[in-house]
């Protein structure tokens, strides 16, 4: 029987303001076993975009990734956000590495090619290294992976934090029985987008597809649960979607074949 | 016998400019056996700082690190300087790491007691775990350490690169049979700072204490040497002060005990 691994994904809103980040290190820290944390960071490279002049262009919700701007996310996801989070996690007792695709080797990305959108230096994941991450996860380490790859010819690209934890939950799969826990602002894939508390508890493929029929799922949740699917068919054990403070996977809404 | 390892400590300067950058990775890369790297990024720090309306104070060679100073050097030396060497060594087919003495706990610090000068938030090296590093070289990885460490209470602290790579090579001594070059914008420890031809091939610790009570070792080489003959007191095989385009050590001042 294979062990198991646990992976959060974690949005940019929640490691980025000191509260909702201590709150999140003690609870991933309370969580057991073998343990991954993928982190977003897209508010404060806006942020500091802003505060040197360069314009964030967003498209369908990616960033669009020009020179200037890969050396921003560079800088706030591997350098600001993910060192915090290591850092912190080390104070908790967690023994974390802090990575991205280039550390190590472990994810490799293919630039975007240009169709109706140029996205620039945004990379589509090719290949995750399942064996040095598990040798890194065998050995009582807990990598925190930063939304940044590299294409093998010596350039980081910017991938989006989501993709990062479903491809490395699916390679994974491969070497640990793997749960997936994307955590957002809401308590769960809601019925209703204007009730908190409208959270649909299970939903399969059938019910995904028929939702999205009838408008009740829209916008960023469509690529989100497109991305859970994909996982539980490529192996991943349990795809869970939940708010911040529940990591422990007890609430939101688990995804099922 | 131990095996070999070669501590290569280069500049802000060289790491900054990508022609410099280029030339580096090459000669680094041509580095047969074991290595690591450890790099500054102090140009780039008071470039970004300036961009961001915040001053750059340094007292005796060293920035002060407030706290927003120290947001500046977590994000140009553990993002953009650390990650872009770490993307441009895989290009060349080193399987890099790049690390903050927070990741796997590498590097522990104490905040630096306020004396004359508040350093802010800038830490002196407590503790280097040499089992950690030892264990990622032997299994052929290339360890990248950007000037930074932790406190083990979840601070990143902003560290000296020479500290870092002199605190480094001295406890990987226990392990490896350890070469720590210095690599900087001169050929070497210069009789005359006037003429670049005018290299000390090889300096003792009497040496040392004749040219600077001459007048003739001053400003930044003092500590860099204090550290070096530290070095090779705690037991490094060698230490090389050197030009950073000649990294394989065969030119420079050699320093012996």
């Amino acid at each position: 029987m294979k062990e198991k691994l646990t992976i959060i994904k974690v949005g940019g809103k929640i490691v980025e303001e000191e509260a909702t980040l201590n709150r999140l290190l003690i609870d991933f820290a309370a969580i057991e076993g073998n343990k991954l944390l993928v982190h977003g960071g897209g508010r404060s490279a806006t942020k500091l975009a802003a505060m040197l002049g360069i314009e964030s262009k967003m498209v369908n919700g990616r960033r669009i990734t020009d020179a200037e701007t890969l050396k921003v996310v560079t800088m706030v996801y591997g350098g600001l956000v993910n060192k915090n989070i290591v850092a912190g996690l080390q104070a908790k007792g967690v023994n974390a590495i802090g990575l991205t695709g280039a550390d190590m080797d472990v994810i490799r990305s293919a630039k975007r090619p240009v169709k109706e959108v140029d996205y620039g230096f945004v990379g589509d994941v090719k290949k995750v290294n399942a064996e040095q991450l598990g040798d890194l996860i065998r050995k009582g380490l807990v990598p925190v992976m930063a939304p940044l790859t590299h294409d093998g010819n010596g350039h980081i690209l910017n991938t989006n934090a989501d993709t990062i934890a479903g491809e490395t939950a699916k390679s994974l799969a491969q070497l640990f029985d793997v749960t997936l826990i994307f955590c957002f602002e809401k308590k769960g894939v809601l019925r209703d987008e204007n009730d908190d508390d409208s959270v649909i508890p299970q939903l399969t493929r059938a019910d995904f597809d028929r939702y999205v029929e009838e408008g009740i799922i829209q916008g960023g949740m469509i690529p989100k649960l497109e991305n859970s699917f994909e996982a539980l068919e490529a192996g991943v054990g349990k795809v869970i979607i939940t708010l911040a403070s529940a990591i422990d996977g007890k609430q939101g809404t688990q995804i099922t074949r």
